[in-house]
């Protein structure tokens, strides 16, 4: 019996184990779940035949050299900083290796090393990075198998709120880490490129620099940048293209209302607040605001932000119930980040019934022929519950399918990967459709930026 | 004969030795310049028969060593980073060191050792800090000799060009490294206290938070939050000090203008531009700037900065010649501050007859005899000429005065110091006055921001 370790066993893990426990008979494995806690590790298990849960501090190196040796593959779903530890081991006692996070520059060193034991070090292979890999190189292959040429991609991927559980002005809830939201877009300018011009936004500006997409069935959503679309240049093999453009998706609205928190500078995670513990949201608030002796905060926020009487922003900070002189911070050496994230969710936390959602949005541009053309295509998924989100699906579903094909010897090509090659892509994205992951493509007549090429 | 040893012949150095050169005869003392440039260290001694310019690279211990090891006191006018080296060996060879940067967490471990050998490290004593915590401790010490409490505390500074040499829109030009002032209050947002009240402005809000100063003769300036106010809460000993604020002066305007740089992106320093050096003035400024085929980049700059068809601001962009199709940026990896810099010290460089002024402006707030009063003060000292600039006499002479003094023992206590005790500022003082470096000093009706103590 091959033996399959799965280390973390956070949020993500429920789909990526509930399909492995599925499969666990046929394909003749025994899965070991490894985590800090033990009730974490056995909670996805219960008592099923093939599957244990154990107490695994990765720090404990006896401990982690002891289940990666009697391992055959290993799966990390633990934050991203703390692979190299475990691929490490890895490399050591010839294990393949599956993650879902970003290579980053210590896990590409390796390379050469996994290389040269021929294993696979699968990595970027949950939703974003990984779906959005495998359906962009599915299209992109396809559209260069004909000879065509790519001008033009846009990517855009958000974690949102289901619509029927969307029912705050923000048209948002948390449905992943919520300091990741906070924090989103700070440490750098969003670097891009159009019809062959670069372009940078700073942080504070990034979220009134917007784009509307629609989805069939869904409605609109916008879209602000992500910091980094131009490595995308190297990864997708992009050469000259003229547009590059990778984002994140919210509900129509969103970032303008966000965009007063970043201006307040209540996003900021660099410094602490004293005696933040006892600060109510009212003094929160007005930590930002000039002092008065006498104006009220609310009239001070609407001068210094400029909101009118009449805009809808104004409702939606009062929903957040920011200017509550009772309510407190109640976090010891708390940033701003900090205090405002508290603030977020109280009211952004999913209810027990409630579910998530997932969208992805592609954008290609090609020329094919001399004529240029365009295709769209795009995905939702709304998670099933509160375990089996759309989030744990889309993340751990590819991650699993991977998991077992690498065990399988299906997908062999060894190195430190991203599943960028139609060997590991087209069986995958052919498998997630099953569980209802699959995109709708439309054809769209080419507009670009620039579609006449005028100017300069 | 005593031997003073100055490290450093930069631009700030040549009214310190100057002041030194004209001493050097009835205090008798010899005085050696070393620099990394012979021709820098020789430029201010000529044939002087007290002085002479050396190689000196203190990265090369040896001849640190013995530069450091044959003098009685060190004068470093390095870049703040570099004092180290220098201060390490005075302490090993028991000499008096002398700096105008403000201390380091480094230096500042080394004052149980600098006490125990009996040693004066005085730092920060140039003009900002420097003349600042002089003039301010001279004011302080007198209301809490008094029996005063200090309640407010501004302090704002400013390195600008002369009255008679302003001749551009912005009322501005280099007087001082070009780099800081591109870069000036980035790295976190401004802290400051106001009425009991913790304040704090992020980078991207900090010049559109100006007060207005007046200071007679002059007109009126602005002033925009430094980073860190509230370190001088320790420093001054301000015990529940009601406001601490501390900035830097511009000429009315200034500011405003200033953010249309800073909301577009182009002061970040945290990234390189591709093909930086063949880039076009107008191409730089269309990086920042969303795509159009058609819209000209002035009117997208406009649009979206929201400039007025007659807002003057308008006139300082046409005035730096932003829009400029065939001037190029000429540096290779130059990030968006380098390329601004490169723009802005086409206009703003000081020509050969240009003089630059410093205006130092304090608020003194304090209760005495149950009575709140107020006492501001001000100084303002023009440059002779590019060489023996402001900004050279406001440097240079306060660290030859306290240099001379430690030399001549008049200043003894042992540390690691700054100038706020009685003993080293009121002489200190006292000789700037011969060089006509002094304060107004302005008793006030207290008004600070909350008189009538009105709501809470």
């Amino acid at each position: 019996m091959r033996n399959i370790l799965i280390i973390g066993a956070g949020r993500s893990a429920s789909c990526l184990i509930r399909y492995l426990l599925k499969k666990s008979h046929e394909e003749n494995f025994f899965i070991t779940i490894g985590d800090l806690s033990l009730e974490s590790a056995q909670k996805f298990t219960k008592d099923h035949p093939n599957a244990k849960g154990v107490l695994l501090d990765i720090f404990n190196e006896e401990q982690r050299n002891e289940a990666i040796r009697s391992s055959d593959i290993v799966i990390s779903m633990l934050p991203a900083r703390f692979h190299m530890e475990v691929a490490k081991d890895c490399l050591k006692y010839g294990k393949d290796l599956v993650t879902a996070s970003y290579i980053s520059d210590e896990m590409q060193e390796l390379d050469a090393a996994v290389k040269e034991k021929g294993l696979v070090f699968m990595n970027e292979i949950g939703v974003d990075p990984g779906i959005d890999h495998m359906s962009a190189m599915d299209v992109i292959d396809r559209v260069r198998e004909r000879g065509g040429k790519i001008i033009l991609f846009e990517s855009f991927t958000g974690g949102l709120v289901a619509p029927e559980s969307d029912d705050n002005l923000w048209n948002y809830k948390f449905t992943w880490n919520p300091r990741n939201v906070v924090l989103a877009g700070q440490g750098g300018a969003a670097e891009f490129i159009q019809e062959g011009k670069y372009k940078y936004i700073p942080y504070h500006r990034l979220f009134r620099r917007t784009e509307i997409i629609k989805v069939d069935g869904f409605g609109k959503f916008e879209v602000y940048a992500n910091r980094n679309s131009l490595k995308y240049q190297s990864v997708y093999g992009f050469n000259n293209i003229l547009t590059l453009y990778r984002g994140t998706i919210r509900r129509v609205g969103f970032s303008k209302a966000w965009n007063i928190f970043v201006k307040l500078g209540m996003t900021d995670d660099s410094y602490t607040i004293p005696n933040s513990e006892k600060l109510t949201y009212r003094q929160f608030v007005n930590l930002f605001l000039p002092y008065s002796p006498t104006d009220s905060i609310e009239l001070k926020l609407r001068h210094y932000m400029k909101i009118d009487q009449d805009d809808l922003i104004w409702e939606k900070l009062e929903e957040l119930d920011i200017f509550n002189g009772k309510k407190t911070i109640g976090i010891k050496k708390a940033s701003p980040a900090m205090a405002l994230q508290k603030i977020l969710m109280d009211k952004w936390t999913l209810n027990e019934e409630d579910k998530d959602m997932i969208v992805m949005y592609h954008k290609f541009g090609y020329e094919l022929d001399g004529v240029k053309k365009q295709l769209d295509s795009n995905m939702v998924i709304i998670g099933e519950d509160q375990v089996h989100t759309a989030m744990a699906k889309t993340v751990g579903l590819p991650v699993a399918i991977a998991s077992l094909k690498i065990l399988n010897k299906e997908i062999t090509t060894p190195g430190v990967l991203r599943p960028i090659s139609k060997e590991v892509y087209s069986p995958i994205l052919e498998e997630l459709k099953d569980y209802g992951i699959s995109f709708n493509e439309y054809p769209k007549k080419y507009t670009g930026y620039n579609p006449d090429n005028v100017g300069g």
